[in-house]
């Protein structure tokens, strides 16, 4: 497919939202106006594409929008999207306002949307990595992972006070769909007693026996952090298990939830999103498509979509290492 | 009772620990030491002081506590203490120590056990008002509460960003048992579509029709507040029933829970528990007793403590009335 | 003066802006809509008011200010209102909107043109205290103190950290020209080794003497509060004159500056602003003018303007003498 | 030179204070007890060396430091060893104590004592990079390097919100030495309209166009980010070249200062110091010396010491461009 010079950039956030979205949007406009390009926001994800709630974007929609949490263009799942009808009546409203480039900022679900609606209808599009769950490959870090993760630990570091007060253990549940880098950056931030993550499965008796190897030298205040979709089971349910062993402990659940998704993004967060969003334009303008824009190493890098999303990014054995040799 | 000058005081914190106990405890210490009095740091509370966990405190043990949250001399349940036998041997290891005068730091119970104690035994005890309820007459505020009302509100915002992103509606439980003090702050400090309170029955037809006159203005994102000990179910009780009037609404629940009651002091809770601290030394060194300190309108007052933990502290109608001007 | 219905009412923030002039606007425009009545912003305070940059406020202009810094309206100085000419122009542009009700918030030159300008055209026009330097009689608390207290403390806490590492003496001046409601508040939250504030002289030898007394008891690391504008001269000046009689002392000087202005409000001070917007309009229906409304021991008071800005608020001399008992 | 198994590691922080620091000698200790190995605090750096201020660590020295900022084995300059008699009775101490491996966290100075005192007298030494400046080659970021930006960001934001008040040009001074990290990581995270920064010289001239630029599109609200060292002079040199380009323009400074250095450290700086804390045991265990551990690519990385401090690391190009796009 040959490129053409993109003229009219549409952006949109899709999935669920993540701290540093804003600055990434703002970037693209930004990056766009100094490019002397036009900047369409796509309101609602996938959805607004196909209920064409899509407006053109001028400077004062973005001022003061780079230190908020969310996203001002919002974000909604689309069933109608993965129709084929849906996808070409999304591709229509994109004609009609001369759209012939696409920004698309979300995690695994909606860089696929990205790369489907390439494949059928030529828009060029590149992807941004949006999530706070960090599971995306091409990038050392998505967007708003670093917020997710200081939010979860100062959340913690205040549970850390009441334990210690009163010699408690809790459980503390943090997020992480099939993956542990929130937990295992939390565990280690907060000199957590265990870590449970999906990819490695801990038995109870292994808790236990460090629970007790604590509890000999002196540590009864303990925070364990369990990723929500652990293969051991979720906060809850892995504490009623220790309550089993540990029946005169006084134990405790807290599940952080979805105060993790937001809140005004770390310096870091700030500057990935808004190196990547002008990645983005500059990157459509030099013919790039259906690839993700991640930084590694500090520099931007461009990665096939269908390659960000497939491979499997795991928490690295050696951080899970560390963490062990720290909380023993 | 005669009083007899002062000159081993022994402090304990008791209940469930508050930001700004630390404060206090420190400003005990160093007011006793300004007056060339020992201390004696009771630890865990009134169990702690059955089991003889009674330790002199140094200018060292003070160091850097003021801005923690928590409290360095823990606090704990006693059943013991509630029984004659359990008070005697706690008598009797004050004595042991020469301690003839007594802070208690703590809610309605730990004071309760103050008075009763100095009923029995003639210990003159002054208690300080910790906890993050705020349900203590005699003072403004208690010790903890503003932080917790801080925490609560900077949790909210955050969730606001996602629940704006998404227009969703969350329901977020805070803590207040029997006392929607924390409630009703955070729900005019956050914006709320409602706020519902143990004080103060609302059907949930009522909060159906607010959100949806909400939903007429367009809306969308709505955060509701709900104390945990609320007349009308916790948040997740409420969430559910609300579901069955609005089954398309995305419906999501967050409780706050023990986060609330870590986390370093605020400015006012800091220098409320300074000024109560001092005030404790100073009343004991005054002959007064079975008392609490509190501050109202920035002065320090001494209340029996029978009545500081009798009378009915409720949030205030006119609050509650604010509360719903600014939500709908 | 007889009072007439209101019907428009018109809102400015004028002076050094307040974390919680925001929230204050809010309440105004939300209590208007509540009781139908329509409302003005009045931009850059009394210069918008001469500029006639008068525009009608509507709901999605407070959508999300309660808990922004600063303030959406701005602020400005106006020489031109100082003149009966200026007046009069601004006066016909309210005439113009057929604004009959006005809410100004600010500190006491703000209050002072609004006590004025209904003196001379009989506006009905009621204050709220909006300025960090508490420094207005008729209200426990301004809005925006509690957050420049907090601010500073945070930035203090930081500070101690490395006056600690590096046993170092740190002057940090805090906000406060004539009035150190700050200086005395951040003294006793940070457990400053002294607090220099405007009402209270302390001669440069006192201040040698107590960091003598703290050098023997080996406390080497020190932090001293120095209110801005106090007797004694600002940090800088203080700092040299200290160095003079430790010459050998690592000394450091930090003036937090105008960050103390600035960030999301508190808990509290989004309270007070609430409720005080609801005030001031409930107010000015009720027929109130010339007054100040404030918040005396939780409970509304409305205060004529010309007692509200002349009367002299002082630092409590009791909290003046529980930070020098603390800092000992 | 042969290695020997090491069985009590010394300990020391030296330089300025970092955020991280307790965190990194936190994990030190704890991978050594992990080994069962004996650790030694050495007190105030080299200078604590000299004076035989060492004591042996144990598990409550560590309790509850993680997250606290600052160093608590406290840190100082040393003149005496700049000296090979200096340097001498350092080496008698750790002898005396039976020190056979060194852990030296710090900055560029630091870590030449590490590298000195190795070539001198054969201690293995493992150099961790401890500074807020950045500016060690070897690692993606230095220990305290993500913390200072945040502080500096969360300052800058509150600045902002004033800045935008009263439409005015802020100066903001953040620290940086001879290099421009933490002001070029600012300038883009806080929407700077201009970042100075030492290794860019930016004429004054510049700018002035600059801020005119803004002026034409209404943007008078303006926070420029100046890093101390600038080349172009600091914060208040360059205010008052511009004051004379723009007299009618309101322009304050701030100089951020010391409150960089301090506060609880964040997240990625937690997780960096715990790593290496553990790797600079388990290199020393596996006979590394004259090395610093850093992190690239989130893998453990060991570079000559000579080369980490030699290397000039400069603030990427790009990233500079970056911030030049997002600001116009």
């Amino acid at each position: 497919m040959e490129s053409k010079a993109i003229t009219k950039i549409g952006v949109l956030t899709s999935g669920g939202d993540a701290p540093g979205m804003n600055a990434a949007i703002r970037a693209v406009v930004r990056c766009a106006f100094y490019y002397n390009l036009e900047v369409y926001g796509i309101y609602r994800g996938y959805e607004g594409m196909i209920q064409n709630d899509i407006r053109q974007l001028n400077s004062s929609d973005i001022a003061y929008v780079l230190e908020r949490g969310g996203t001002f263009l919002k974000s909604a799942r689309s069933a109608e999207f993965r129709t084929p009808e849906g996808r070409k009546k999304a591709y229509e409203n994109l004609q009609q306002h001369g759209i012939n480039g696409l920004v698309v900022i979300g995690g695994d679900g909606s860089l696929t949307g990205a790369h489907l609606f390439y494949k059928e209808f030529g828009i060029p599009a590149i992807g941004l990595p949006g999530t706070i769950d960090n599971d995306l490959s091409g990038t050392d870090n998505t967007i708003g992972f670093d917020t997710a993760c200081n939010t979860a630990i100062e959340a913690i570091d205040k549970i850390r006070d009441t334990a210690t007060s009163h010699d408690r253990l809790f459980f503390v549940e943090v997020m992480g769909r099939d993956s542990g880098f929130i937990a295992i950056n939390a565990g280690i931030g907060s000199a957590a007693a265990a870590t449970l993550i999906p990819e490695k499965k801990m038995p109870v008796e292994a808790l236990i026996d460090r629970l007790n190897t604590r509890a000999k030298a002196k540590k009864q205040a303990n925070v364990v952090i369990v990723a929500e979709g652990g293969k051991s089971g979720g906060a809850l349910e892995i504490s009623k298990k220790v309550k089993k062993y540990l029946p005169n402990y006084d134990i405790k659940v807290t599940i952080l939830g979805h105060l993790q998704r937001g809140g005004s993004p770390t310096s870091y967060d700030r500057v990935l999103a808004s190196k990547l969003g002008v990645s983005a334009v500059e990157g459509l303008m030099q013919g790039k498509c259906d690839v993700m824009a991640g930084v590694i190493n500090n520099k931007v890098v461009y990665t096939p979509i269908k390659r960000a999303i497939v491979d499997d990014k795991e928490v690295d054995e050696e951080d899970f290492r560390v963490a062990k040799i720290l909380s023993t």
